[in-house]
């Protein structure tokens, strides 16, 4: 085999190799289910809230196909206001993702903490954003 | 060449091809700069508004290694409430966007559109969430 032959070959796999990837992932930007989620916890409470949700989304993220983000963020000036971008990847995976061990214990847990939950149902401005995103942080 | 040596050597090579992606996106999630941004824009002007959010957010992902997101939702009972994430790889990153001509074009040509602004900073909760989003979207 000639080397220039094999070169060929091995780029093309490796081409393969990442399209494959990329391939697999390919979400459905009109199925996702979307939602920022505003809790305000009691800062009495706010560095236990904070261990279980971590451990929450460090699940839900690791475990589940279907969550796509479960992505908690903090207010800078005031951190027991908590915003969370959850977006699944489509009804199915949304309802299954309600009934995990996981976050069955953080809701039950952490409902006695929680002063304010407000959750906003949204849709992505463009669809082509998400495959976007998706292809610049591969 | 043996086929075996050679199947071993083209999958080292692809292996190695995923690696240097990977590395390439190594974010620092403590040098991030996280905004949650709430706009609300006069309904009159939501059409124009949208097309133009929606060129910037794809130029600034596509054009600007140091964006890590600007990923743009409207509230499905108000669609005239915008609310944008935006992650920047750090603050240089942050400032050079200011700079662009896309960033500005959309400042200037937007300004009459926008009702009410507010730029609010985040932290992320969990510092390690951001490489695990990578991981499992990869």
């Amino acid at each position: 085999m000639g080397k220039i032959s094999l070169l060929v070959m091995i780029l093309t796999i490796c081409v393969s190799c990442g399209g494959k990837e990329q391939n697999s992932k390919n979400f459905d930007s009109e199925e996702m289910i979307i939602r920022l989620s505003e809790i305000d916890i009691k800062p009495e409470h706010l560095e236990e809230y904070i261990s279980i949700l971590k451990e929450e989304s460090r699940a839900s993220v690791e475990l589940e196909p279907g969550v796509i983000s479960i992505y908690p963020m903090q207010l800078k000036e005031n951190p027991a206001q908590i915003r969370i971008l959850e977006i699944y990847k489509d009804r199915k995976a949304y309802e299954s993702h309600l009934e995990t061990p996981h976050f069955k214990h953080y809701k039950t847990s952490t409902l006695k903490m929680v002063d304010s939950l407000k959750l906003i149902d949204m849709n992505a401005l463009d669809s082509e954003t998400m495959p976007m995103l998706f292809k610049k942080i591969k």
